[in-house]
Order: C-alpha cells, then sequence, then structure tokens
C-alpha cells in the first residue's frame, strides 16, 4: 500500500463542487468511484481543500492510499479511463505515507476571469463572469496591491471551522488583460477563506466601477471594515495550482499524464 | 420593412448545426424562433453559410427583413433577451434591401485550436481538438504555406452543389501557438467547400506528425491527389469573420452588442 499524490483537472459546471455530499454528482464522487474500480478499500479520499458548485480545476491535488501493481502513469490512464470527461489526472506522484495536501500545502492560486461586454458572449460564458459598465484597470491595480499581505480578511469570506482565524496571507495579487475583453484576476496565498476570492474579486470590481471606494476596500482590508454583500459568480474561477514545502520528496517516481 | 446585417456569436456544443432540419436544435431554428417573437414575419433568414453540427461561430452573419421601429440597439438586445445562453447576437446595422450575407461575402475567416496533450483535459474540450503524439510546428507551418493561392480543393472536400466547382481561394493560412499546448490555425478564403478547413487540418495534424508526407500533402494541393479519409472533428472550428465588399454601406447605423 502506497499513498499517491494525484494532480486533477475538472470542468466544474456539472457539479455540485469537489465535496462528496451524499449521492448528488460531485467530483470526489466520481474520482472514489473511478478508485473503487481500481479495488481502492479507502472510506474517504484527502483533498487541498473544497471548490464551490461550478467552480473548475487546473490544479486540485488529491491523496489516497492504494495497492498497486502497475506504473505510475499506468494509473494515471487507468483512472482516466474510468473519469467522466469532465475530470481528468494531469499526474500522478508517489506521496510519504503521511502527506496531506490539505495540511501540507503551503500555497494556493487561484485565477478569476472577468469579461468586460455588454452583451452575452455564448463562447466566453462557460469559464468568465460578465461585467458591464467595465472597470478602470488602473483602479484594479491599486485595489489588488492593498490585497497583499497578512490581514484579517473576515470582510472577506468565513474560516472553514466556526470560530477559526480569519487572517490570511497573500503573497501574490494582480490583475492582466488576456485579451481585449477579458482581465484574468491572479492571486496565491498560504490559504483562502471560504468564498473569499470571488468576494475579493467582487469588491474590486465595484471599486473599478467607481461604486466603492478605494479607501472603503483599503479598510476592509487592512480594519476589517464590513462591505456590501456579494460575491463573484462561481463559473470565472479557477483553483489553478496548489504548493508544497521542501520536504524531502519520495523519489520513486512521478508521471505527468500532459 | 428594412434588411438588417445581424453578427451572431454561438456554442455549437449543443447545437444540431446551423441550418434548420425540422425541429431538432439549430441554431436558424432559434433565431427564427426569437424573431417570431418580435413579430417576423419571414419565411427563412440568410446566411453567410451553414456550419456543421458541433461548430461554434464568433461572426456568423445573417439577415433578415423585418419592420422595427425602434433603434438598432434595441433591436439586438430584443433578439438578445429571446435567445438562449448558447447564443448571441453581437452586432446589428441596417443593410441594402437584396443584401445577401452568402453571396456578398468576398471572404471567410476559421479558426482550428489543436491541444497537444497526451491526455484530455477537462477545460480545453469543448474548444479543441486533442492530438498525441505531438506534431513539428515547423511541418504543419510549411504545409499552411502549401494551402495559399487558388487551387482545386477536391481532395479536402464537397462542393455545396453536386458537380458545383471545387476550386477556392485562399488568402491566408498559418499555425501560430496561443498557449504551451495549444495551436491555432488560422485560414481565410473567398469561399470554402464543405468540411475544408476540418478536412485541411486533419491533413495538415497527419503531416505534422510524420504519417503523411508533404510531398503527398502538396500533390493534394496542387494536383487534387487523393489522400486517406478523415476529418479533424468539429469542436475545434469556429466561425470567426465573414467579409463583404465595398458596396456602398447604408449608413444609417450600426451598433455593436459587445
Amino acid at each position: 500500500m502506497e499513498r499517491y499524490k494525484v494532480i486533477l483537472a475538472y470542468d466544474g459546471t456539472l457539479f455540485y463542487g469537489f465535496q462528496r455530499q451524499g449521492q448528488v454528482r460531485t467530483v470526489q464522487l466520481e474520482v472514489e468511484a473511478a478508485l473503487r474500480r481500481l479495488n481502492w478499500q479507502g472510506r474517504t479520499i484527502l483533498s487541498s481543500g473544497r471548490t464551490d458548485s461550478g467552480v473548475h480545476a487546473a490544479g486540485q491535488v488529491i491523496a489516497f492510499d492504494l495497492e498497486w501493481h502497475h506504473s505510475l502513469q499506468d494509473l494515471g490512464r487507468a483512472l482516466n479511463a474510468n473519469l467522466p470527461e469532465d475530470v481528468a489526472v494531469k499526474s500522478v506522484e508517489l506521496a510519504p505515507a503521511d502527506f496531506h495536501p490539505r495540511y501540507d500545502a503551503v500555497s494556493r492560486c487561484y485565477h478569476y476571469q472577468v469579461l468586460f461586454a455588454p452583451e452575452r458572449d455564448p463562447l466566453q460564458g462557460r469559464y468568465t463572469w460578465r461585467v458591464w459598465p467595465p472597470c478602470e484597470v488602473e483602479s484594479l491595480q491599486a485595489a489588488a496591491r492593498l490585497l497583499h499581505g497578512t490581514h484579517d480578511f473576515a470582510a472577506f469570506g468565513t474560516p472553514p471551522r466556526p470560530g477559526g482565524s480569519t487572517i490570511r496571507t497573500v503573497f501574490q495579487a494582480d490583475w492582466q488583460p488576456k485579451d481585449e475583453a477579458v482581465l484574468l484576476f491572479q492571486v496565491t496565498g498560504n490559504a483562502f477563506l471560504y468564498h473569499m476570492v470571488r468576494r475579493m474579486v467582487f469588491l474590486q470590481v465595484l471599486v473599478g466601477q467607481r461604486r466603492l471606494s478605494l479607501e472603503a476596500f483599503q479598510d476592509a482590508v487592512e480594519k476589517a471594515a464590513q462591505l456590501p454583500p456579494g460575491l463573484a459568480p462561481p463559473q470565472g474561477l479557477i483553483l489553478k495550482e496548489v504548493r508544497y514545502g521542501d520536504r524531502a520528496p519520495v523519489d520513486r517516481g512521478r508521471v505527468t499524464q500532459e
């Protein structure tokens, strides 16, 4: 029996989020079903954290223990053969027996795509939030800079456990043009509160549209001041990457599926 | 009653192509249903050409005659309000009474996206063809250059009418990287045979994978020599733009919806 670390990609559109909830269609349910077809006996897989209904992932990390007598590449292929079209294994590697994708993570990176257009675009709707009127890019950039550092992000989300800390560290946050109409918000932090990225995007867009002052946004970041409610919708959000520290890697192999 | 020229975008995934075929879900059926809700009395809309089941469009052009007493912008909005999520009006303008989006077109531009990856990617599958092993980019470029000019493209598709000419002119054809894993084929021509772009892509990929010689490809372009059958799948293809000549425009207004 070995512990495996697997990177997953999924299109969240048709999932009720990552986490198993009875028999509704979630990513965890599908992955566990695929593993059982490989004779997995476990009760639950571990993950870097749940993603909400409709949120996508290019780099979700999961771990599980499995008796497997073939190559890592074969394990990836066998899982992909048993997974539906909208979820796929990107890489498989061996991990230490106590590796935990949530507790061992040192940073997470999310991307959020905003389409600025007065009418909907059928070719963009699946992976963007459409916003109109457009934002001043300089205001978005100014707001993003305020997010950097360690703050009490209570105005941006709720902790995973009631009463838990709302202090988080943002290592990097900025807005970049992706094409003429789409801006990409990239944010990396040690960890995120529930709904934190979507709330960050929503409030920055309010600032960019001059519906919220940069000063009020700054007070929310620096003094945890309350702000109007609201969230950016899920389909713009992608869990891009989860990073782990330099704990001695298990150097018995790693296979990238793509 | 005026003739309107409208640019449409659609995600072809859930359509049985553009052209009305009884009651199966096609783009034409949806657009005509939306127009009827605006009291359109016509029998059929005109289009620049059909697109196949699963093919997308960012710039399909249609035309119809309508009695409309509000602004062009209002017409676009009213249509979008009556269209489903996967099709949308991008712009509306007045056209000469005899404007025909197919016969008046002087060029069409298509894009085709190829993802080079050993395993499927759920976030790319909707708009790309996944190919593995990868292609030599230089071979793709060399093949694309051969397409330029006026040729008998009989090896690449069939004419709209049985017995019609298979001679077409390609103004521009090349491959550009879109990101690390995706190459974009862009092709512009005066007109295209049925399946011509998907056949071009399929055969170029064979050349790029060294499964077909550049010489055989060249013979197909220059001498209409027969080649192995096969088509690139529809979901990688987007009808990007249709252009019209310099006939005196009807300068009574134009409104871009996005």
